[in-house]
C-alpha cells in the first residue's frame, strides 16, 4: 500500500517540536526583552492581535498576570485606527502579535503606542515585516514558512515565545524549569493524539463531528486560549460552527447550546482549574451531552473517551501541547469532509484589516 | 381579536426607555464616581464581568479608551479566584459588572482589587448585593425586577450607566450632550423595530432564522458589544449557534462560516466605522450571503432589507438603541420556535461561578 502524501497542515504540525526547540535555543531576544521590561517597570500591558494571534494574546494575558503580576488586557485596534483615541500609553507595555507582521491595524497600534511612550514588543514569524520594524523588540517564533493557510506551528511557536519571555522574567518559576521538556512532550503528544484520533477511540470524535454542523469547545484558565483556538481551527478548516468558551462563561448562558447531537470537547488540565472545568462538564452531562475530554491524569475516563496527554507539565505550559490534538482533529476532519485542509475557501494567509 | 399577553421579555424591553430615564435622572452616584476617578488618576482600568455583563464591559472598554484615553482591559476572574495571582492593583481602577451582584468570582476580583490598592466601582441592578458591598462606588442600573431570564432592560440600563459615567468625566463630549435624547430614541427604536420585524420586511429575518441552526452577527467598534450581545441573546433564547464577531476579526478566519443558508446580521452605524464594516458585508456578499442590516441613514438599502434607526445619535451611543431590534428579534424568534422566551431551558437568572 502506498502511504498518502501528508497534507501541508499535517507536515506543519509535525514540525512543532522543532519549532519550539528553536525558540528555546536561539532566542536570547527574549532575554533582552525581559531585561527591557524589568528596566521599564510597566504598570500595565496591552496586547494587540487578531485571529489565531488573538489566542496567543489570551495565553499571554493569563501568563503575565499569574506569573508576573502585571495587569494585562487585550487592545481594541479600532480605538486607535478608526476612532483615533488619545490613549495615554505612558507606563504601558504594548505587545503586538501577528504571524505575518502584515496587518496594518496591528502595526498602527504598535506605532501609536511607541510614539505615545509605551515599551513595544512584537511577536511574529516574519522578522523583516512592517510590524517587526515598528516595535523596539522583535521576538521570532521561528516557525519557518507555513505550508497550510490555517496557522498551527506558528501558533505553538508564538505560545513558546510568550512562555520563554515569562521564563526570563521569572527564572525560578515552574514555567522556566519545565520549558526544556516541551519539545519532548510535543513529540509524545503528536504520537499519542495521532493514534487516538486514527485507530483509537478518538476516531469516534472525528466521526461525530463529521455528522455535525455545530460543536462546543470549552476550557478555562490557561487553556481558554486552547478552546478558542481549537474552535477557530474547526471553523476555518471544517466550516463547523464551533463555539469556544470559558467553562465559567458557558454557565452564564451558552450552556443552552449543549445538546445531544452537538459534539462537545473539553480541555481539562490537572489541578484546581480542572476541578472547576469538571462542573461545566457535569452540567453538560445533565443535559444529555457526552463530552470528549483531552487532559492529564486526573481527567475522568468517562464515555465516550478521554485522551490523556503527558501530565508532568505545569498547567501553565499545557496550552502548548493540548492544542495539538485539536489541530490534528481539524486536519483529519477536513480531509474526511472532502475539504482541502491547507487552503480553506475564503481564507488567506495574510489578512490586512485597517 | 384578543391581543396575546406579551411575554415577560417583551414587557422588559418595553420598559427600557424608562430605565434609561431613571439612570439619567437619579444617578448622581455616577458624578461621585467620576470625581473619585479624577482624584485617583488611574493609569489603567480592568473590568470584571461575565455573560451579558461582559458585553457591557466591552462597551465600557471602547468608551473609556476613546473618550477618556484610559487604557482598559477585561479581567480574567480565574487569575484571581483559581490561580490566586499576585496582580499589582496599584494605580488601577477596577470596574465590576454583575446584574445580580451575586457571582462569587466577580465579587472576589473586586475584593482583591480593593485590598490590593485599586479604586473599585460596581455596576449592578442589586444595590444590596454582595458585589455592591464589596466596592467603593455602586452604580445602580435602575432596571427594577426583570421578568425574563435573558437580560434585556438590565443590559441597556448598564450601558446607560457606563455612558453616564463617561459623560461625567467628559461633560463637553457628544456623549454628554446627546445622552438626554436616548429615552426618546429608544421609544422610536422599539416602535420602528416592532413594525419592521412584525409586518415589515424584517419579518423575513425572523423566518430565515427560524429555519436556521446557525447565524452570524457582526459589527465593530462601539457596536461590537451589540453584535456579541445579540448573538448571546439568540443563543440563550432560541438555541441558535449565533457567532458574534468583530467585522475585522471575521476577516481573519471566520468568514469561512459565511455561507448561503447561514443568516447574517450586520450592525452598521454611520461614519467611518460603518464604512469599515461595509468591507466585511461586501466580502460576505461575494460568498453568496445576503446580510440583513441594522443601522443609520448611511446603511445601504440592499437586499433583503435594512432597518434604519434614529440616526442623529453619536456613534458612541448607538449601542443603546441598536441592541433593541436584536432583543425583539430574539423574543419573536423564540415564540415562533415554540420556546418560552422568558425561561430558556438550562438558564438561570443568577449564575454563581467561582
Amino acid at each position: 500500500m502506498v502511504e498518502p502524501i501528508p497534507s501541508g497542515m499535517r507536515s506543519d504540525i509535525a514540525e512543532i517540536p522543532a519549532v519550539v526547540e528553536r525558540v528555546l535555543r536561539y532566542d536570547d531576544a527574549a532575554g533582552r526583552a525581559a531585561a527591557a521590561i524589568e528596566g521599564w517597570k510597566p504598570k500595565w500591558v496591552s496586547i494587540a492581535a487578531r485571529g489565531t494571534s488573538d489566542h496567543v494574546a489570551v495565553y499571554a494575558q493569563y501568563l503575565l498576570e499569574s506569573y508576573v503580576g502585571l495587569p494585562t488586557g487585550l487592545a481594541l485596534p479600532s480605538v486607535t485606527t478608526v476612532y483615533r483615541a488619545p490613549i495615554d500609553w505612558h507606563d504601558g507595555l504594548l505587545i503586538a502579535i501577528s504571524q505575518s507582521g502584515e496587518s496594518p491595524d496591528i502595526r498602527v497600534v504598535a506605532e501609536s503606542a511607541r510614539a505615545g511612550g509605551a515599551l513595544t514588543i512584537g511577536i511574529t514569524n516574519e522578522v523583516d515585516s512592517p510590524l517587526a520594524h515598528a516595535v523596539e523588540h522583535v521576538l521570532d517564533c521561528h516557525a519557518g514558512p507555513e505550508r497550510a493557510v490555517p496557522a498551527t506551528k506558528t501558533y505553538v511557536g508564538c505560545l513558546a515565545v510568550v512562555a520563554r519571555l515569562v521564563a526570563s522574567l521569572r527564572p525560578a518559576s515552574d514555567v522556566a524549569t519545565a520549558l526544556p521538556d516541551i519539545p519532548g512532550a510535543l513529540t509524545a503528544t503528536i504520537a499519542r493524539a495521532d493514534q487516538w484520533l486514527g485507530s483509537g477511540p478518538g476516531s469516534g470524535l472525528v466521526s461525530e463531528m463529521a455528522g455535525a454542523e455545530r460543536a462546543l469547545v470549552v476550557s478555562r484558565g490557561y487553556n481558554l486560549a486552547t478552546a478558542l483556538e481549537v474552535a477557530l481551527k474547526l471553523k476555518e478548516g471544517c466550516g463547523l460552527f464551533a463555539a469556544g468558551y470559558s467553562s465559567a462563561d458557558v454557565m452564564h448562558g451558552p450552556m443552552v447550546l449543549a445538546l445531544p447531537g452537538v459534539p462537545m470537547l473539553a480541555l481539562r488540565p490537572d489541578g484546581p482549574m480542572g476541578s472547576a472545568i469538571d462542573e461545566s462538564v457535569a452540567a453538560a452531562r445533565r443535559r444529555g451531552v457526552r463530552p470528549w475530554l483531552i487532559g492529564g491524569r486526573e481527567a475522568a475516563d468517562e464515555e465516550p473517551a478521554t485522551l490523556h496527554l503527558p501530565d508532568d507539565l505545569p498547567e501553565a505550559l499545557t496550552p502548548l501541547t493540548y492544542v495539538v490534538p485539536g489541530q490534528l482533529l481539524t486536519e483529519r476532519l477536513a480531509t474526511r469532509l472532502g475539504r482541502n485542509p491547507d487552503a480553506p475557501a475564503g481564507l488567506t494567509k495574510v489578512t490586512r484589516t485597517t
